[in-house]
């Protein structure tokens, strides 16, 4: 572990693993749960997802410690078709339940060419990417809806907080470029990103959140005085409102009223749903065309005419897909805020700190 | 048909429905062909989508006498799985391609749980709530995706236009609510919109189109000077591109440089693509309890604190449900400029012009 500023602090990803995983073991998770949410954790602190990766787990063992969270689930399959199935996750880690999710929808799509499923009484899960991009090793297409953990945006003309950042999340493949994935919030930026700026002592721009006089809002340690903002305006509203009821009313999980703020209720199960559609290339004329196909849409945009000042065109997931490659070198960069925690977090439990 | 306004004549949707039918059947459409594709033209207008109904007549006349569209299509199926099928409309009117779609999608959702129906061959098929309304009389939930018949939206940083409005189109049942049916371009605003901005002689709001120097665009006679911005800047380029790639790429249609610009041409096959996914809620546990918490939510929301100086907060779909409740007594509000190329087109084919 190097440090290159005086904010943030380089891991390597098996150290960051091995603690998040002792950390998780210590509270009571079996080891491969441990080591399964361990792994995801920490793949998205490598691909930059800061905002859904170690910075969580202080979080989680509060809520895990707190009843919150059951250690020893039960997950298993609700209702189930060709087609379809829904997974009750009785209250597990979220990573566990959607991972199982994403593996019934993918073995379910290789028959049915296309599958949806879904989760109800999981929990937060990380970045959306993580689970859009598991049916890519598989020649398949993921798309991913999750509702947030918190309500932290407002219907269109509204100031009552009854929708979350609502994530759409895409894997597609591609042949010799890297596959196209979107994690996207259906707000203008994740609460996640909020929380990222606060622990770096950064401020927010202007048109990420306002406050409930409708001024804008850019100080992240006020977060809890304002509320987010939808892209596209009424659009994003819309787009949040159907990725809760897809993710969760249709599952039977909680949104709108029903969503429990994870971050000030580490008790009362939250009731999170998530939801995969995989999609088969094989059911298609096969997985060849396809990612041919793909290769030549994103060389296309990528070499396409710029506007003045603009260096490089990305295809969504481009930057994600680089980073993840250098911190392959460099291990994951964390903030120095962050590993202060971790390290108080060890000294709690009772747990070797993060290896430097 | 009341003229109410210089600019508005309201004709009744009977009157209407037979003069674009009659149209069709003279430029060689099949009697039920016309039919089908009068009724979903007809009810565009009836439900407020000014720009997808019967200002769109003139140019697919226009089109199938160039010998763009086929008007005896074998629309057919070429690639089918338990859960998916892909749908070759032959060069067909895009309504009658992607009727067929949505029809084949509900049936097999109604055994699979789930189903993708994909198009390709298709062509422009009015706007995307049409078909995500389909399934909701089967209490199924309908999501829709579209490749635009013409590029206006260059991917984020960059000049040239790869990508199309390429829009998400859900309905969503509820129980005594009206249905929550979200219809959004991926742009600010769609071309169509554009279309009937310049078709009233009104300027277009700023944040709609740029110039290629980048400044905005607002009067929509210029159109085609400029192009679209997605909404939430490089968020709406992704989702327009993950549209295009599942609604395009994935069925073998059109996507990126192969989309055929069909305000300019009208001779090329458009092998436009479209797909359509259909949930069915009896597979999830029953309609009634998703219908019940559907209800709740939209009661919730609507009846939410609004920001000073809001009436009414809406929910997706709501006003076209409002609107094509009170168009039922009037009839639809066409444009005179509108009623004018229909008279003109009249008059061009010989058949009566639209009654009055």
């Amino acid at each position: 572990m190097a440090t290159t500023d005086s904010k943030t602090i380089w891991a390597r990803a098996e150290s960051l693993r091995h603690f998040i995983a002792t950390a998780l073991v210590r509270v009571g998770l079996p080891d491969t749960d441990a080591d399964r949410v361990a792994t995801l954790m920490t793949e998205a602190d490598m691909q930059g997802s800061d905002g859904h990766g170690a910075i969580r787990l202080p979080q989680y063992v509060q809520r895990i410690e707190a009843g919150g969270i059951n250690v020893r689930p039960e997950i298993r399959v609700v209702h189930e078709r060709a087609a379809m199935a829904v997974v009750d996750g009785d209250n597990g880690m979220g990573h566990l339940v959607v991972s199982r999710a994403v593996e019934i929808a993918i073995a379910k799509a290789r028959d049915a060419g296309v599958a949806w499923v879904g989760t109800r009484n999981s929990n937060h899960a990380g970045p959306a990417s993580l689970y859009a991009r598991m049916p890519l090793a598989h020649d398949m297409i993921g798309l991913y809806f999750a509702v947030g953990n918190a309500n932290h945006l407002p219907p269109w003309g509204g100031m009552e907080m009854l929708l979350s950042t609502n994530p759409i999340a895409a894997g597609i493949p591609a042949g010799d470029e890297p596959p196209v994935v979107l994690d996207m919030a259906t707000t203008v930026a994740a609460y996640g990103k909020v929380k990222a700026k606060a622990k770096r002592g950064e401020q927010m721009p202007e048109g990420w959140m306002i406050d409930r006089q409708g001024r804008p809002l850019t100080d992240p340690t006020r977060a809890s005085e304002g509320f987010l903002l939808p892209i596209g305006g009424h659009k994003g509203y819309g787009l949040a409102l159907i990725v809760g009821l897809l993710a969760g009313t249709l599952q039977g999980a909680a949104m709108g009223r029903d969503v429990v703020d994870f971050n000030v209720d580490s008790k009362t199960p939250t009731n999170t749903g998530q939801a995969i559609l995989v999609i088969d290339l094989a059911a298609f004329g096969g997985a060849g065309p396809f990612k041919g196909a793909v290769d030549t849409l994103v060389r296309d945009i990528r070499e396409s005419e710029r506007l003045p000042g603009v260096e490089r065109i990305w295809l969504p997931g481009e930057q994600s897909h680089t980073r993840r490659a250098a911190n392959a070198e460099s291990g994951a960069p964390l903030a120095a805020a962050l590993v202060d925690d971790l390290d108080r977090l060890a000294t709690r439990l009772g747990i070797e700190k993060l290896e430097r």
